[in-house]
């Protein structure tokens, strides 16, 4: 059989060649900028010939602080196609870990949206190995402190873009992640072309997300969020419409843009389902969503109320799966198996809150406590091992590695049962982390920084319920002197994202252990669920 | 990224786990045999066993002389899985090009049908490499001469079926399968587990064939004909219903296959559609085909008629696709773009006779007589040279590899245009073969035999339209001295397999030539696709 490498370019090649007439459609403020997959090729060129000119050969870290728009999509084929690493950066978190994972990373370049400028200027004297900033614009906006500062259309002018992008073996390096543990520093996931490539078929599989050329996506998942599932890779070698958002949008936007583009397929957190339905609720006119066929949520289980009220409203689908940053990062999906298809509206529900069946070549382990194999009977609680070719093997230099990986299986750290015909249903989540629109908060993180305060004894921090945000850090606290809330918001509010911090605080004698004198956290996370018994142990 | 080599175990791990329970059925004389993926994965270890007890070690070639049935397809999982090489050999061809085969791919074991024993007892003795036969049933038939020679449920009988089939790299060889060429001997193709599993994903994407869970897939094409497509590996992959016609099936078999199984999907030969459609116009009673969706026919282009009548009779629709023996087969697939969605039926018909948009991976060029490449404008005419990770480098062992695989790429032989949307259009199909009932008759040989016939001058022979299977040959035949259609073919059928004979023959003075002295072919087909034209030459 030919030697034919899995390469990034081949998508790239099918997108231009054969759905060169296809479009990509960005929001602007006023507006809507849209070109197709003939002129985006092209400017995929343009873009790998300009960061050649800035130095960056194969191998190179290119960043990327962007929101979802034409130009931060041309960087998904482009830095990656001639060589380069893409590393996209979540522009939501902390200002010291965006500081951490651009020199942890080693980016040579910088992508920057021009609202981000204040954030990276502030930065910059941290950065350790970037050599170049580029602003995501027609021009460099006056001003800036940054150096040497380029901007991007200035850069692509009169670029070439009818060559041909150099073939190279399969297992380089083509993007890379960070996710936030339950430990420490962000960790580092590095992405090659074979597992992308892999992965972007199975999304476009029947049964799984089964991307396809008839679909108008829109793609409001951050495109620093696990590559934005890999939508962007799988809309491009299928040829389907893309639609992004744009910079700074707000659910009203989300909802004009469903409409002016007759969206069929719309994907973001669980939050952006939420908001989405209370801006139509609270809107003073109705809002015409019927092209909208399928949302996918992510980040956390969506609530079958909110499922419910979507099919009701314009009859759309809100299919689930499960994924994770270390699995590029979709593992299981939820097809409806055809035996359901006469099952009453209650039946189907029960199947359709779980998280679905592996996708092809991914294969899952439910573990016991002692690393044993777990029956697959639905009631076998146990934690999630996986495997598949486009999984990681280990975090990008960390010694955290050996922790989650092991003997090939990455631990997953979800908990739950997987029933006899292969559905995986999460019935603990993650065991230590909280989720908030989707972005996980390190409780361990907060925790640590809690108890290096002067008059904190112990401090826990668990996920409560939360109605927007889905879940929201709850902060259980043994003081140690006299402390409150207010001293304890603003002291956090210093190090950590201003979402990270928790709003709710609780006052115990003693935080509740488990028999290994761990934090029991499943014993809290039962006691303050209800907020009435939150309420009783506040100050 | 992990290490995870794309073997054909990872497919049958999903259909064992998690599509345990669904089934695979076989046509029986008066009843069917029914197992679900779960049985079938623990006989394909008892067989991997078995074979490991007749000596089959890794890269060992294994054939099949066999029909459409669990154990055949048992063999598919069983052979590779184990390390071994499934060679599936084309029961139909003459004995002489099976003993070729047999001897050229070096095979040690023979998985042999019943019904098959006469014609391999007959070439028993030239068989250099085969060091067992198994017949593929419950006992051995008293009586065969063939030693040693074993029974399949015996030899399985009481074999473990609970362990791990053995890790290897995915570039480790699968399957094989020989193609009838232009010239002399059948040439041989090595299939990888790689380049099985990437088709097989191919298979099952969204706009192409979607092989999914909620199919019954029923599979008329022969397991020995380019891996069935490699739609057995696809339906275990998805956990499709997989529907097998059994031993001698006839065309109102298949129509009560369809009704008793509720089959949604089929696949054939164009001629199978024929004659299917010829068995329910000639019936007593109605056949209930309702349930069958889509009617997938290969080997050539459907002619349009045939697509018509089988939307009015069952609503069933019939995309093409294009592809052969060296690509796995499939290259291209015919999914209707989304901008024909509101086209007339005439346009639609305009696409759908196209044989489609090439598959993520698979890259296409269209190649003019100086080595050219030619544009995608729909007008201009060219060879199609193909590349993709499921196509073959080079035949098995085959000095004629150099003139097929150039730079690269795999020159087809097919001849057309490329839209300029992707849209491939075979116009002229392959220069020189015949294609007959979805079958490959090689020219070229007929006519080397012809010209060795003391009373043939020259000798042309092509292919001419024929209502029942799409194409039959025509010889042209300048003679030396009296020579009738009935020696000719008395000649012929010593040498070749019945249905390769031509049974219409005409007389000419001198067979027409083109500029550099080839028999001009095309003229000819010109001249004789009227009936009228070939009865006036005739003696």
């Amino acid at each position: 059989m030919m030697d034919r490498p899995l390469l990034l370019k081949r998508l790239l090649w099918r997108a231009e060649n054969v759905f060169g007439d296809k479009e990509i459609i960005t929001r602007l403020p006023g507006g809507y900028h849209s070109y197709t997959y003939a002129d985006y090729g092209r400017r995929t060129r343009q873009l790998a010939k300009a960061l050649e000119g800035l130095g960056v050969r194969p191998g190179d870290r290119v960043g990327t602080l962007a929101w979802n728009h034409h130009r931060h999509f041309e960087a998904y084929f482009g830095v990656p196609c001639m060589g380069g690493v893409l590393h996209t950066i979540n522009l939501r978190l902390f200002p010291e870990q965006i500081a951490f994972i651009v020199n942890h990373a080693g980016d040579r370049v910088l992508l920057v949206d021009p609202d981000q400028l204040p954030l990276v200027e502030e930065l910059a004297d941290r950065l350790e190995t970037v050599e170049a900033f580029v602003v995501l614009g027609e021009t460099v906006p006056p001003g800036t402190s940054l150096r040497p500062v380029y901007a991007y259309e200035e850069l692509l002018a009169d670029r070439p873009s009818d060559w041909e992008f150099p073939e190279f073996g399969e297992d380089a390096a083509s993007g890379m992640c960070y996710t936030s543990g339950t430990t420490g520093d962000p960790k580092g996931v590095l992405y090659t072309h074979r597992s992308t490539v892999l992965h972007t078929l199975g999304l476009s599989l029947q049964d799984s997300f089964g991307v396809g050329e008839a679909m108008r996506l829109f793609l409001i998942t951050p495109m620093f969020h696990a590559n934005a599932w890999g939508l962007p890779f799988a809309a491009a070698m299928q040829g389907s419409t893309l639609i992004l958002p744009g910079v700074h949008p707000e659910p009203r936007t989300y909802l004009e843009v469903i409409e002016d583009q007759r969206a069929t397929h719309a994907v973001g957190a669980v939050t952006v389902g939420v908001l989405m339905r209370d801006a139509v609720e609270g809107a003073e006119r109705a809002y015409d969503l019927s092209s909208l066929d399928v949302l996918w949520l992510g980040g956390q289980a969506p609530p079958r109320g909110l499922m419910e009220w979507w099919k009701t409203y314009s009859d759309t689908v809100i299919p689930q799966g499960w994924g994770m940053t270390e699995a590029s990062p979709l593992l299981t999906y939820t097809a409806l198996r055809s035996k359901y298809a006469g099952a009453s509206e209650e039946e189907r529900y029960r199947v359709r809150v779980k998280q679905g069946i592996p996708l092809p070549l991914a294969e899952i382990r439910l573990v016991g406590e002692r690393g044993e194999d777990l029956p697959w009977d639905g009631k076998s609680v146990g934690e999630y091992a996986v495997r598949a070719p486009w999984t990681a093997r280990a975090y990008y230099n960390d010694p955290r590695t050996a922790k989650s990986f092991v003997d090939g299986w990455f631990r997953t750290g979800d908990v739950g049962v997987i029933d006899p015909d292969g559905y995986v249903h999460l019935v603990d989540r993650v065991k230590d982390l909280v989720k908030s629109g989707g972005e996980w908060i390190s409780s361990v993180e907060l925790e640590n920084s809690l108890m290096a305060h002067p008059k904190v004894a112990e401090a826990a921090v668990i996920g409560i319920p939360d109605e927007t945000w889905m879940e929201r850090p709850l902060a259980c606290i043994t003081p140690r002197g006299d402390v409150d809330r207010a001293e304890l918001m603003e002291y956090l509010s210093a190090r950590f994202a201003k979402w990270w911090v928790p709003t709710e605080y609780v006052f115990l004698h003693e935080v509740p252990k488990t028999g290994t004198g761990k934090f029991d956290k499943k014993a809290l996370r039962a006691r303050y669920a209800d907020p009435a018994a939150r309420r009783e142990e506040r100050r």
